[in-house]
């Protein structure tokens, strides 16, 4: 068969491209398939998973110099399903919620285009919020059954993750150590209703410093909504902050979180399973994560516990709260392809009038859903894999 | 890491490959994604536009040597939302509609195989029509708030644009100037009933002729579609012709379009928002648009000013008009990189009944909706962007 | 315009890659369009096929060496609609449906990753199945008008093709001929209830032996479906066992098969049109297929006879019968590209009570459908395309 190379849009001259290597494109992905099982007090699951140790993806991007110290660039990210063929991410135009439609292939994950200088990167399109990425620190990541439940059950959806319709700035690498990611994105609602004007508009701020072996950073992150019954007009805004911090001693990292989550004037909370509260409270939530990398040899040893709760359920009386622990290791085989397992054990508890446990939304095994766990009780996750970079 | 080089299928040398420089794959896209306000009389919107200056996209596409002056290609093309990362440009298999699905990564701009040789090229798939390629040459292209409203408030809709189930003949560039494209593409209904079994055939023809700085073409584009209610067999059929021309003078290249549009035997136009009209009656309509395109250093100006009227909507006793005035700067990095800015003002007249107006259609901003106009009213438009292609 | 090497994610130096030649990743796929009639003796469709000849895709895959003997790859493979542009082969999670999402670009047609090393290979994700594997000897292969009526008329749907969520391992090939593919996919179901806990689990096996021009194989492949009603709990499994054989003599290749499906405890049989069953019965099918591929010149010519019937339709009094010839001719432009031409006849007959004729799966044009076919009465398809390879 010939051998035929492949190009850019009107290339002739592949092999004398070294002149400008500055500028190149780049198709990356990963695909990372597993099996796991969600062990809940009632009902139980098994399958293949995937993403557990990394989100399985395919993208395309690339960079421009346009001289002058100015760059373009661009970004096209989709994620995949790798156990089932079909897509995942699905995107949403208006920031308020997914798309309805399953397993399509979208560049659902980031779908940007930069332009990039000494005042730092402007960013356009649909990407990770700075609240999202602020809790991407942890040992397990976002879709391991060890992640931290305070990543897990999250209040604010979809939306703390990543948002379309944005506008991002991050600074320069030239700070010192400092550095700041401003996002502001657009719900794109008509100016009439007045009442639903701001609907899906997001703002967010991420700012950190690090020095050395040290990183620490806040960030906070909020969209509009507003509530259009049985109070319209009233205020259902959902806002999270959080600060994290990581020490790499080299011999272990480790890594810990705070963050607070905020429903304005609830009337379904919308927590996870926490069920309807009344209106005219917030419901809030406090949680903390603690974890730690330990590298050995070619592999390497994550622990982690992270804890939920739900602060002031006015008007319920009760404050459910979940706890997880979590253990794994990792080997690789060579910096593009690994094997992982992992295992981690979630109590609920304090939920005193049956309203829900976290455990759907904390006790997540990606790819596979369908366990059941009853108030109160504890479930259980494990998951190993192979995760192939490309 | 390791460099990984990327290879077609069974290519085992890519750096032998010079001498097969005849036969290539080229990986090709747009991420065009700006800030956009569609200001209507009644209600407004904004947010983040894409495709304004250039159609999002991304594309794989190639061509074979087979020797005896005879080559075979491949053209898959997607459209992209790139700012939330979805996909365009949905799919109709009958002709008929656009996919209900959305938001879904489809190869719906292009999916084309060729046979190219002296006699010119046979193309099968889908693509776009004669007809549609024959407005293309507007300075603002189908997707900015400043496109032609001949191009935006069409009859035809979906099907004007792209066809499925295609066979096109494009004649070889080699005769003196003259050049022609003929496009038949099925609706593939079956035999039975046969009132029904001709819908969604579709047939096209463009011709042209070409020299220096002047370029002239007229196209012609029909598509059947038998009326099942309340006069079942009665055609319904739609059709678009036009002439357009363009010279460029070096210092500003002017274009210039004249348009005539047809529904047969109309009970609903949909004709933008025109409202329901009597049967029996067709419903036609007249346009036309000039433009001019002005470079200047690094960047270029762009001016242009479209016209369309329902010219004998029978049974209503209405003849609404719209007409847009748009003025447009790009300025180019380099090739690939540019940013770009437009304004538009679109102002409806003579809708006597009220039974709409074609602003919806006509002053859409790409990527966001929701903005409204009343009858007989005027509405703006603004967008500013980033367009950079690979 | 810039010539812009396209990179794998990290590459600093593509030109440099040749030291790596033992770690790619490639980008392949196939566009097959054509012409095609599907004539029924009720009503007929024609339009354009796509993957007549080889089904349209578009695909990136790549291995990575290791060290000592090991190797880890990735597969992801989408089909598509070339003649409109969407996708094709949609996903289905759970084996037991494909997934309602239609024309949306999916890797439907596989999503692995593999490890390999001397044991074989180990692949995790969606694949076809073995049983599947074992019936793609046929030279009209299984998307033409002439495929074979064993492989159209399926029991067992969509999961005969592929699974998600799956297992696979392969024999490697150090086995003096014989190789082996052992296969387990999981439903992912809860585990309450347990009446429907093991729904969508599949599994398969595939043992063959090949030497020189001489080929044999056996396969056997079952899915888990518990019926739900009327009598909850009773197994509704479905199977599929094949041999298959091939003999290349040079001057022509010689194939054939032989064929058993089965419905346990059959309510509805689902199996192509055949209509109800008494519950307590089992649906069977025996079928068989024969073909050769003749070699000549730059192309070949193709014959195929194959047949299948309902054996044991108690309670219903009827075995209705298909049976199909097809003759085709594929001319090759170049390893990469060929036009070929088909026309098949199937004739039912023996359908006693009128419940359903086996002609809509077994007569199908792809890529069309609307086509119907009487009880006990023949149809004729026609195809003529391009197939182009990259």
């Amino acid at each position: 068969m010939k051998t035929i190379p492949l190009l850019l849009a009107a290339s002739a001259a592949l092999l004398a491209a070294g002149a400008h290597a500055q500028s190149s494109v780049t198709l990356f992905g990963v695909v990372d398939t597993g099996f796991a099982r969600d062990g809940g007090s009632v009902a139980s699951v098994q399958g293949m998973s995937n993403g557990s140790n990394a989100s399985s993806r395919i993208g395309f991007r690339g960079v421009e110099d346009l001289g002058g110290g100015l760059k373009a660039g661009f970004w096209l990210e989709a994620g995949i399903n790798s156990d089932s063929g079909g897509g995942s991410t699905n995107t949403s135009t208006d920031n308020l919620a997914a798309s309805t439609v399953t397993n399509s292939l979208q560049f659902g994950r980031r779908a940007t285009v930069s332009l990039i200088g000494n005042f730092g990167e402007i960013r356009l399109g649909r990407d990770i919020t700075p609240a999202y990425a602020n809790e991407l620190y942890s040992p397990f990541g976002p879709t391991s059954v060890g992640s931290d439940v305070t990543l897990q059950a999250n209040l604010i959806g979809q939306t703390q993750l990543r948002t379309s319709n944005g506008i991002h700035y991050f600074t320069p690498n030239t700070l010192g150590g400092f550095y700041g990611h401003l996002h502001y994105a657009m719900g794109e609602q008509p100016s009439v209703p007045d009442v639903t004007s701001d609907n899906g508009n997001y703002m967010g701020l991420r700012l950190g410093f690090k020095r050395g072996p040290f990183d620490i950073a806040v960030a906070y992150g909020k969209i509009d909504i507003a509530r259009t019954a049985p109070a319209a007009g009233v205020s259902n805004d959902r806002s999270v902050a959080s600060i994290v911090a990581a020490y790499d001693l080299g011999v272990v990292k480790l890594t810990g979180e705070v963050q607070r989550q905020k429903i304005d004037n609830t009337v379904n909370a919308g927590f996870g399973n926490a069920g309807t509260l009344s209106v005219g409270n917030d419901t809030e939530s406090k949680g903390f994560a603690i974890g730690a990398l330990i590298p050995l040899g070619s592999g390497s040893f994550k622990v982690a516990y992270s804890r939920i709760e739900i602060e002031n359920g006015h008007g319920i009386g009760t404050e459910p709260r979940a706890a997880k622990f979590a253990l794994g290791y990792v080997y690789d085989f060579s910096k593009r392809t690994a094997m992982y397992t992992s295992v981690a054990r979630l109590k609920n508890s304090r939920d005193r009038n049956g309203g829900g446990t976290l455990t759907a939304a904390a006790n997540r095994v990606s790819g596979i859903s369908g366990a059941v766990t009853g108030v109160n009780t504890s479930s259980t996750g494990f998951e190993i894999g192979v995760r192939h970079s490309f």
